[in-house]
């Protein structure tokens, strides 16, 4: 479930998206739809995946008017395949047809994550390997996004600039050192912070590691580098994969020993599920 | 190029995409970079594709520190192979460490949208059909990812429910009859739009024309249920294909005749094109 | 009435109406009212008219508390009198007079071109004229002033610079000739929107209509003109006669055969119904 | 001249403006402008009047295009006849075209307000009378019409129901009598306010004296009344008077030694004063 | 209490403060509790002071979720002891754990001030002294803190700098004199407001009386000169004292004659009153 | 000095601090000042401490207008005495009496907290202890006070909600007990926070060291039972004291050997800094 808190936020990227897609008003539906209709409608499946953003298709729908009331009959994280039933909706006619479009692009997208997030998953299986997110997400829906992510069985790497430290190669030489880096790092991050380096030779491992970092990030490396750097680091830091695993094996990096794998593809290379509504009265 | 116009619109969506990804501050980018330190860095394509988004690149970075200069060497619309310096970037290390993940994160987005779109309009060269977009955009960025289907070639359907009338199943249920939707859609619609039904039979075709519709949407039909709606309008009203049209032999439908194809995975099943930043002092 | 989605953007505008009516709080209400006091009040017509933004009046008085109820005993659309009573309003008194000159500045406001509008509609009553408005609104209350001028019996042009396609003289000057214009405009327009030119002379006339424009709009022409105009047209395009209407024998031109007259006054020069509302205990 | 702190709230009300009149883009300037024409354009009027927001009309276009330049030749205040040159315009002519109805709508509203009051001022010139407004402004617009009415030569009543005390008949009602109803006021309201008692007998007005109000609103009288309300209060407090002024005898009603004549029609019945943009190159 | 209409503008300052406490999201509180779990806890003081604040603290919950309820034993403007149960609050655990510091940071600061404005008010009793606040107020939260002077026994001075005419030494010196700034004050301003002018010394009081201002504000005075300044005003004017107040004997200066005596460290020097949440099942 | 990323936000909080100051228009300045008036003035110190907030209020006088100079002459995190000018500002006299006020509000709350601060710290001086805030912080203002308890020396403890595991008591008892509220942190937590938790009892302690806490947050223990307990952690994991450390005797504390003590009083309970802007010509 959308957990409440977060509702503060995502209302009001829901009522823009509203008011981006019923412009001065939806002239078709004024048109044609007597404002005293009411009719039911079924969301259904027509696609394999994982369910999410229920929550956040009903408050669409509400927030235009909030005599429509949806039931669920499936929820987010469930798995849904073409015919599901997933949800029905009953209420004003005119406001379920103004508000269906912007309802779904939301379910549709967040499922489509939750679902290319549960097959990363499905792959890393059995080991001790996270699948966790990017900061590689869509400008103004990061915090629905990574719910997404969540709810298709991976972990959310940080939201934001602010609430984790990660250091690059660019931070490493302008600091001159990961030493430096990381001190300098560690004098001014809050101690709730955790601190993360990217490495991308045992050379430079070796020295985040004598630095005393929490995290190390194996960036773009070959099965065969991360075997030694695993091996070399042994246990003393968390290991994270990262670099174009969209496209790569997870299964044999997560053998390795990794702990987590991160891939901007479940965020910025999604298809979207598809959902339909349809009416039935 | 992106019109001057929309950026009082998209700098908003710019300067909340910085607040979401910034939070409340740039922790590590604060900790490692000197102030006054300046840099240099390429934008380099790493993949095959259209460029688009370069002037929202360039604004978010020039947002966050006005003395960044981007200099473009490629422009929206052209096309970009691996290895091709799109631009260079010169200015303040730390606003561009700060800005680059959001810049990226639009450029890549918007530049799979033209990227998909030529691939589209690629397949019906030749024939009268244009390729247009749907409403099943990202919420929020409407305006951007349309500009993406015209930088990629393709045309724009309605840019919301008021600067359109577009006739659903769903209006002509609660309207009684494709005539009585019609009729009442041209009573009070502006006489700037013109009005489309989707049509499913022969007989709502000949319905619609008789109620003289300017355009017809074939709903999911069949090569062959085309074929026929094809011969059968015989140019009494603008066609337009829709439906799934993201898995489907374009250019067989657009051979038939048709002259618009409507497809929502241009910007709803988007993969990111693969492009960076890369420091080179 | 005016239609629930309208109201998702209409909130932010009374709001903020509220907002700047009230500054730091109500003084004189905030001494003199207790707090739990409660009265009736009765909304009287003191004018003739057409009653236009009951919904919007109410919708101020709720957002302030909603505990105030609102009866209509009119409706939007119907005429008034000097002596009518509109409405009945019950609830916490302070409440009610604090929001008092808000509710009835947009009440008399919108009354105000919802009169107007039915007496240009008045003067062209058993023709196939259409009374239009224009884009001379009050900035910021353009959703509302349109529909203010549905409610009076007229139509709506364009909402904003997306939502049709009217060329003008500048337009043409700068795209070479009408010819140039409308070839571009077509290349880029969604082909939900008609294309429209601003016509001078017959020779532009006939340019427009060999280049296939929908609609022509004869701009500021004599009465004499306007003749020689429909005749010319004969049927090819739909007619809009523009230009200073508000001031003109509107009888006359629509006796002509034009589709549609546009007038900026009906929203820009307009004259508030006097509406009150009267404590009845 | 709009002083300049007051940009910062009118800038957003301007970006509003234009965000509701481009909606997701101008169409038919995209289409026919080519993006590097550079125009000159004359601002003319078409009327008699006074001259009000030039500053407003500069703003919209330089906020949309900050290379446009604006020459004044008249400025906020001064009188215009039909064919003066008020200003000069230069910059790219896409924007000029995307803004010019913006820029116009606010100009000939605020001219028109600046001009109606001037007619009012002068019907009292040579007396002690001041012309003032009301709250009955346009919702959003308050503080730029109040800068007309200014400019017009009129005064401003309260900007808002913070910034002065105005005791109404259903706060003397509430209060239980004019004594109670002051003195609650004058037990809260910041010492930086005067305290207005609006009153409709002379009874009332000899209550009010004794309460030590600071001025007496003379509601809805006639001639004869307020001569006589005029005598009684001798001087003892300031004398406004009120209440369909719009359509009265102004000069006769200053003849009596009233302070102030507050006219809600200054604002809420303003017929637009006729301004164009003529492009010259 | 805190009136109604003030809680338009409250709930903005109160939903950012809660985005700002739980920017993505509250992880603790997901991770530990239940969704269902529900719970009571006690509001209860832990100081000595002047309760204001409770609608806010109250507000901030039910804003975060509308199944919470509070139940007030307290009022705002009462005494409390160490040891007060001030309120009960019931409702879903989570919310009431994510709200809680928000929820307390605004009551703490709002009863610091009414309590510290309690003390002063206490030092003038028996007085005709008034004390009033300044416009040192944290920014952003003006309308609460002078809501909270007032519920500490305090009266408000301006609001803003719209609310009221206060003249300076650098307005003095760039008008050229007292009795020009005064003439031109008078000729702009609202009659709504009073004229208040700050003084140095015996001249400029006289100058000052002689231009007919209303209020006289003694700067930065000693007890001497402030003697002498009451004597020579001799109820001509209202006083005002300012400058520093809050580390002067304030009983000496009431006992002047002195109407007002204007404190910025109210609010601009306040500590916390301390206020707990408990849990209690 | 306050890096420029967070301008982006502090830019609102400025405007909206303009904007609530500023009102309908500063009627005293538009009276007095001659628009085109240039003043300098002198931002001089009246008090001890460090000084903190100068671009903060730069940015508000020249949002006000970009036309005012601020030369620096101390800078943020310099101590300052009575008598010390800090910067010099020159440019349009209106301007900046208008933005003297917002301008001094911000820099005098931010001084005040620095200089706390650095109280605080002096008194650790030469331990391993660091003093860190909390999110007892103004509503609204939290990134400016955390960057001024930066500037006085000391460290940031989290952010918000989102950017860091802090476990108290309420959420032990929810979860059963510390292991499982560990452990259920721990499954959800990004990866890049540490896990905290408030612990009363060296049995807590213990448990909490068993489920592999980060950080243990000892809360309001005496000296005697810290002493305890930084003997039995023994180096296992980090020590924050908290509990109403503003009035406790912190050298004392910080000698145990304790990493972090937060003082909610730095943010919650700060004396403003006197800081004036005196003009000189």
């Amino acid at each position: 479930m959308l957990t409440m808190p977060n509702f503060l936020a995502a209302d009001d990227i829901i009522k823009n998206a509203l008011i981006e897609d019923i412009g001065t008003g939806d002239i078709t539906t004024t048109a044609c739809i007597d404002q005293k209709s009411v009719s039911k409608a079924n969301l259904i499946s027509k696609d394999n995946g994982i369910l999410c953003g229920l929550p956040v298709f009903a408050r669409v729908l509400t927030i235009l008017d909030n005599k429509i009331t949806i039931s669920a009959i499936k929820n987010d994280g469930d798995r849904i395949v073409p015919g599901d039933i997933i949800a029905s909706v009953e209420g004003p006619s005119a406001a379920i047809l103004t508000g269906e479009r912007v309802a779904l692009n939301f379910l549709q997208r967040l499922s489509g994550i939750a679902t290319r997030t549960s097959q990363a998953v499905a792959l890393v299986k059995g080991t001790k390997t996270k699948i966790v997110d990017t900061r590689k997400t869509t400008p103004g829906l990061r915090t629905l996004e990574k719910y997404a992510v969540r709810t298709g069985g991976g972990r959310n790497h940080r939201f934001n600039l602010a609430d984790g430290v990660l250091i690059k190669d660019n931070h490493i030489k302008a600091a001159g050192s990961i030493t430096n880096a990381v001190n300098r790092a560690r004098s001014i991050a809050p101690h709730a912070l955790r601190i993360e380096v990217e490495c991308e030779s045992i050379a430079q491992i070796d020295e985040a590691l004598q630095a005393g970092v929490d995290t190390i990030m194996l960036d773009n490396m070959t099965l065969e580098d991360m075997t030694e750097a695993v091996a070399h680091i042994n246990d003393q830091a968390f290991i994270e994969a990262s670099g174009n695993m969209g496209s790569k094996n997870l299964s044999l990096i997560a053998a390795l020993g990794i702990d987590y794998i991160s891939i901007g593809a479940l965020t910025n290379s999604v298809t979207a599920l598809d959902i339909s509504l349809r009416f039935v009265e």
